[in-house]
């Protein structure tokens, strides 16, 4: 059955695994000390044109969240994220695991508001019963957001100004990160990205590695000792190699974003082909993941042909669902799907 | 200068203090163990009419939310608030630090809605994806609420049937429960709420005691080992006598509720005087906390006369402000407020 | 029945108990912003000659080993203690609930030997691997120790070098500190402790309080936004006057240190008729706790006319029991104890 | 330069690496539930001869070992092992992170003493306060031990008696499983250890695989919801194929043990070139470690031509050093080694 049901659907981009096959019996340090990993980090550096960037990888992203947000906070601190942010909503609550607090704030599309995030933190210090409370130490956002949507280069400027103002880190969640800079919407470059946040990761899972994210500290901030935090956390990859060499493909001959213009392209299709079918959108969305308003029992019809996600009720006849395009997804998944959308 | 800024400026009620004195020479065994707390044990059973209840005593309100939410909920497991629930905002992130999330509700004037929350529990198990979200185990309700509002016996029965058809506890925040109980609008009893519920705790620190809190699981529920999960949260006190014999003075002769009737017939004088000073309330609060909006430079004059607590910005230029009768509220102190008042 | 149990039996010296009538109707302000715990902070830091540190009150000793050790550790950090450390064994995990581990060494009755230290420290890192282990942050001395034993001035001066040099902080756990200080075999002085130690508590609850224990960090030191941390802990009382007013009697007119001399004077006496008796003692406490061993026959009789404390299995016919003296022990109570043991 | 340094220096083995080409491609569920996770977990369980097990797949071994004790032990439980231990030195206090203490005790070469650990359980209960004690629920070994010595099936069967009685489960680490299992002196089957232990893994990293190991529940004690607790933990991989398809061929014509196998004839071979060369063995180790004694001098000069593992120090003039074989040691290596050693 076709599916665009995620962007990890598939394993790795081929020629990622050709550097893993290639690579396969070199002996290597273990922990991330190999030569790959150091190939790989001074690649991105050069990427983000940064450096003295301090690059670290890890497996996942809810992984990745938990350890940076919790290596980053001061122990009286919280985190500041969007209602729907991931780490809010579906990381299980692996920050709060931490014994960290996220402050939910009510978002715009997937997006926080400046004005409401600023605010927030007015109300904040205007109250002075502040110490009893949760103290904010940094923002959470994501790129693209949960809905696919982009902040702007103004928002993102106007977020990092405010959390300069109020000695807060700003985090970028990039688990889909390629796809937000390469869309035709963005106005904002990963130098740009790297320049406005003090720490971001480049999600490599959902940008044709079989695992994998790689952590940018921008700040010369990153964490002392973080391979004993990184440890601590049960989340250092013995055979590091598995990473370094992904990122190392990733960032060679720009196949990051070769693999984020294609699958762009491919969204772009199947944007054309709902329009053209005269389907809802739930919103705008400039990437690669695009949210439909369906009858429900279109839905059931759908379901039979294709898969997708359950995105949430819509009311009580509609739902919304999502459809995400990948590195793995073909010409002839769009062909297939714009016949069963036509029915 | 005359104090209204909380219920717990002053220290023990006299009955309270007497009580110590005269069994501050008495052997006594720690941590719990001794005739006072077994006593006091067994007097707060009988006014819950509850023979099969479990009572503990803790030190502090947020000390016993922490421990008895922590305890309580499964791993995977969060507690849901209201968005202005005493754990959502004012404790600092406790709950957060046991590695637990408070999944907040929007509230109305400080309760969590009955329907909102059945929604919330439909749309959470409608999501196909709720097994990589915090699953609900508890719903936490401040008995009066942090806004002096209290749930009807409706309301408290029905969050209560809803908790029961979805496995998760109903654990009652009664740092005021005296205040509660007592108010003339109240259609509940003890031992409704220990009926209702499957924890409670009966707060003494705001209404008499120097330190204290009871604790009631009311269905055998009792977490296994609760002393050491106590000792492992730093929370167990070496002479709990300190809390034994307060409780049983608290609970000999009806004495929590007299003080309660007292410090509400105090609220309902303030009242009064705010009332016919034309001063706009910011909600109808049948307890002890009263909720003024004056404006800033009323406020910063009223400031020179009177202690009050800030409680939140209204617009740029009014501000509510609380007034908290307690104990140690003296007639006179009211005639003091009125004539301040009235200028 | 005669009780030798612990410290903690009677309730609070009578000196202490009459400050808190005397204050009691006081209008104060909550969490130790008031009068009292100031002037308490003062005497203390008088007390200690050592004008720039900094004083805080916590409700109980477990409490005071967590919030201490887990603010002033760094995320990747455990603590050193002797494997008879009360936080090694008798908290309940207490520490590991934070989230560090407690580094046990072994110990010689009770102490850790600074030579031991040492190796301990040059071993761990002269391991290639350290970054994959916890490193050590603090050490952490009992004063007494568990065993009521004591550090000489020059073992305490040694440890405290080796923590320096390490960058490690030195913690002192003063719960019984009085029985320390005022012993005849203590060459240490409050000064020197308050010299040698980053930070140290000053036990109140052993030594005539109802609760409380007096931390002083020593190095301006004290963990930024203290307060926060302390409440996510929920170890924030909210009447803390009944920590000041308590401390403050305990530091005047050397109240504190008069309860420790009369004490240690009641435990010279204990271990006269214990000597007199001809019972073997299990090591040379110089402090107000006793250790004995008896044949556990002999036990079974003592237990039907005196409390004291299991303290450990000596062989299959032996155990050790453990006799305390505290500030409500009466020349009677010896006299009784005289007439038991000599049956 | 040779390397013995440790068994995770080269990537996949071959035939683990041809199978995530040949499935590169095909579209699968994430999170574990696609195809090859269901056949991987059936054949594991047929070769553990253990149906009702169940079986779950996590991406290193820390992480497992945290998650899986973390989420079987109870709120006031602690985990029993060697001071030696994996999760006791090197994992750098990630069970202590998950608020859990290691109870550790003494070894012989990294063993826990069945006779010792049924002291230490009389002892605890024993002891009349243990309610202020972490409680032992678990007891944690590993098979092969980090000195790569083995239990034996009499010792096994012993301490799975003593945890049966004493109310524990009984995990086990087996980072190494094959090495232990293939061993000659292994009287141990697969079965046994699905038999005896209430929870076990095995170490894919180690034997083969790119990363992965594979936990097996045996008593349908899987903790519930553990998917939301292993999200919880950062530990669940979205593309969850990469480990379904590498244990998928692990399990394949027994290749987890030829492998083994094959390594162990390999470490045979380096034993018999050190024992020829008259080099001192620091323990008998019947499994891929092996532990040599050198003097300083020798061991700098063999670093310049060999890559291999600091254990720890000897005495002040002598080292122990650890050598390792793993699937990609070459018979061509072991002739290198040999020309070195015999130097």
């Amino acid at each position: 059955m076709i599916s665009f049901e995620n962007d990890y659907i598939a394993g790795a981009h081929p020629s990622v695994l050709k550097r893993l096959l290639e690579t396969n019996l070199e002996n290597l340090a273990g922990y991330g000390a190999d030569t790959y990993c150091e190939r790989a980090k001074e690649k991105i550096k050069r990427a983000c044109d940064c450096p003295h960037a301090e690059v670290e990888f890890m497996v996942g992203g809810t992984q990745t969240n938990a350890v940076v947000i919790s290596t980053m906070l001061k122990d009286y601190e919280g985190v500041i994220a969007a209602q729907t942010g991931h780490i809010s909503v579906h990381e299980a609550g692996a920050i709060e695991f931490t014994g960290h607090k996220v402050l939910e704030l009510s978002h715009k599309e997937g997006k926080i508001d400046p004005a409401a995030l600023r605010k927030y933190l007015e109300d904040f210090y205007g109250d002075g019963n502040y110490e009893h409370m949760t103290l904010p130490g940094m923002v959470y956002v994501s790129y693209p957001t949960e809905y696919g949507t982009l902040y702007t280069k103004a928002e993102l400027t106007e977020i990092s100004a405010i959390c300069g103002a109020y000695h807060m880190s700003l985090f970028l969640d990039g688990a889909r990160l390629g796809y937000g800079l390469m869309s035709a919407q963005s106005d904002l470059t990963l130098p740009d990205i790297a320049r406005l946040c003090d720490v971001f990761y480049i999600g490599g899972t959902k940008v044709g590695a079989l695992c994998g994210e790689a952590v940018v500290f921008t700040r010369k901030n990153k964490p002392v000792h973080f391979i004993t935090s990184v440890k601590k956390r049960g989340a250092l990859l013995a055979k590091g190699r598995l990473l370094g060499v992904q990122f190392d493909a990733l960032f060679t001959d720009e196949l990051y974003f070769e693999i984020s213009k294609y699958v762009l392209s491919m969204a772009d299709r199947l944007k054309m082909i709902f329009h053209e079918a005269g389907l809802d959108f739930y919103l705008e969305s400039p990437t690669n993941q695009q949210f439909i308003i369906v009858q429900n029992e279109r839905m059931h019809a759908l379901e039979k042909e294709i898969r997708f996600s359950f995105w949430e009720k819509y009311d009580d006849d509609h739902t919304v669902i999502r459809f995400v395009t990948g590195w793995s997804t073909k010409e002839a998944d769009l062909d297939a799907l714009k016949k069963i959308v036509k029915k």
